[in-house]
């Protein structure tokens, strides 16, 4: 079977190192990848460090991931080597079910198979990831690059961008619509540009009075210092939507109160239970939803690519070499990088184990 | 000013005993009508026992008001005396702001009137309900109630009735839904009616075995023991909509677990914080919605009624002699009431203090 270059994790608390992976052979609708970028999203931290408890070892992170075709199998006919490509979140879906259907992959019934640490619908395999100088994946998880966007900055649009994108598009965000994003991470940022370029108008709350002018620069109409009451209490009711992408536990509820009636706080972000505990008034009051939102299917993330084409967006990154990718962890963690790494993968070359 | 009969709490621990009310003259909007029945919401005890804090005393419970128009004021053409009539849970809102606009009064950004504990917008008297033998209200206010409806069974459908018809319209619920119902009291057993005459497939959701039976004959396809973990499992991710009539705090997350990929938990009952808390988790990964909903605009709630009319439905209700009304109320508060005492206005002549 064909090998690869890979970083990965060995265990909880060995950080990442090279290694020489397993790529399976074409399958007739299987499209190889030479890998030429793959974005850092902390998820891979998650996964690398077990923090789900879920980890298969050794794992492979990275689901952003851009690179350019290698081989076709033998029933591919959308792709042909040289084509700019690119693979996110997901690799497989059972293609069936209701969601399948709708290409809404991400919420197959049977799940979907996600690019690392996922277990492979025919062989049982577990997937690898894009840290990694190759890939093999079914064309149906393979998203077309267009040639207008910086490959590089494409890579993170696979998932910060899509994630964003995705809610933005199902809620009909339009021209007279205004959006609140919190947080202003990886996908923060991501999730201004998208909504101004949709016609919102858009407000950053950051607990920060550093990153408001960041904000700004970002594309954001306003920013509100989420801490200070005055200006909590002067934005009530005004809000059709809030854009939340904070993975971590926070009081949603002086979010709801920003909202007018029939407005939606949608997570993106967050998995844990939500404590402190949700009002349920508020919503009942004001016809108020809490809504939730997963990555996007195949369909969106095409058409979050050729949005960005048409609109001129592109993350912001920090080119990383591989070797330092532990220092990249340590990095993130701290919210400092703007804002997003992306893997030169040119600098796994020469670093296998 | 005239006066009228009516049924008071003085304080929190009074109970409720008759008392002279005034009632304003008519303004050249308003109706004066004569109630010959009124619901028994569970809300009129919060009011009457103060659980919320916020009860002027004397207070005269009742919003779910049926009589005939005893006389209008000069501007009003689209009521006549002898037309019967209904109030709801408000008689007035500032109908400029968008809700308003939108028949959306409920929403009103400067707040509704409420029907009893309210603040009359112009001459900042405290608002009576309708436990008593008249009462005046602006005409928009002021519904029709369909000849082919049992006026005194009618009653009901001006909170309870709107406040399950409405989160059920709003979000299209249609042929081919699965709606869970959770709760058989006044809202729930009207839920049961309005989902299974909008078409949708209704299983009730009841802690009791007892209850099977009743949520049947109520209408309800299939019947699901909420307690048992087997049955409940089998029904994961069946359904497009909860219809959550529970007042008090409850799990949701069993519930959520139910919804299917973009289903809404719709909370019509609880204003209470969410505890336990709430799973993020599953909302994200399901793109679930858990929402809120109160009562009904006036469009929408003569459409309720008018629906009714059309659909041959009527709230179960157990006719009530207003000298019973405090051990009423102890029967609500057990529970003990299929589905909502009415009381008959006829009782209270005679009982003036």
């Amino acid at each position: 079977m064909p090998t690869a270059n890979a970083y990965a994790a060995q265990s909880e608390a060995s950080g990442l190192a090279p290694l020489t992976i397993e790529r399976r052979e074409l399958r007739g609708d299987d499209v190889a990848i030479e890998i030429d970028y793959c974005g850092v999203c902390h998820t891979d931290i998650h996964f690398a460090q077990n923090d789900w408890g879920m980890t298969m070892y050794p794992v492979v992170p990275g689901h952003e991931i851009i690179g350019r075709v290698t081989a076709v199998g033998e029933h591919v006919s959308a792709f042909q080597p040289g084509d700019t490509v690119g693979v996110g979140c997901m690799v497989d879906s059972c293609r069936h079910c209701e969601p399948c259907q709708q290409g809404l992959e991400q919420y197959c019934l049977e799940g979907p198979v996600v690019t690392y640490n996922g277990i492979d619908r025919h062989d049982g395999t577990v997937t690898y990831g894009g840290y990694s100088d190759s890939v093999v994946v079914n064309e149906h998880f393979v998203v077309r690059i267009p040639e207008q966007l910086d490959p590089a900055a494409a890579a993170p649009l696979l998932c910060a961008g899509i994630t964003t994108y995705s809610p933005l598009r199902h809620y009909g965000v339009k021209p007279g619509h205004k959006v609140g994003v919190i947080g202003m991470g990886g996908l923060g940022h991501m999730g201004i540009k998208f909504a101004r370029a949709l016609g919102a108008e858009v407000t950053v709350f950051t607990r920060s009075p550093d990153k408001v002018s960041e904000a700004e620069a970002q594309g954001a109409h306003q920013v509100i210092i989420s801490t200070d009451e005055e200006q909590m209490q002067a934005a009530a009711g005004q809000f059709d939507f809030m854009l939340d992408t904070v993975p971590v536990q926070h009081d949603l509820n002086p979010y709801i109160g920003l909202l007018r009636y029939d407005g939606t706080h949608i997570l993106v972000g967050l998995l844990e239970p939500v404590e402190p505990p949700l009002q349920a008034g508020p919503l009942v009051m004001g016809r108020k939803v809490l809504a939730g939102s997963l990555i996007g299917g195949m369909p969106e993330t095409q058409e979050v690519l050729d949005f960005c084409a048409d609109n001129d967006i592109a993350c912001d990154v920090e080119m990383l070499d591989i070797r330092k990718l532990n220092e990249a962890y340590e990095r993130v963690k701290k919210g400092d990088v703007k804002y997003r790494f992306v893997i030169d993968m040119a600098t796994l070359k020469g670093t296998a184990s």
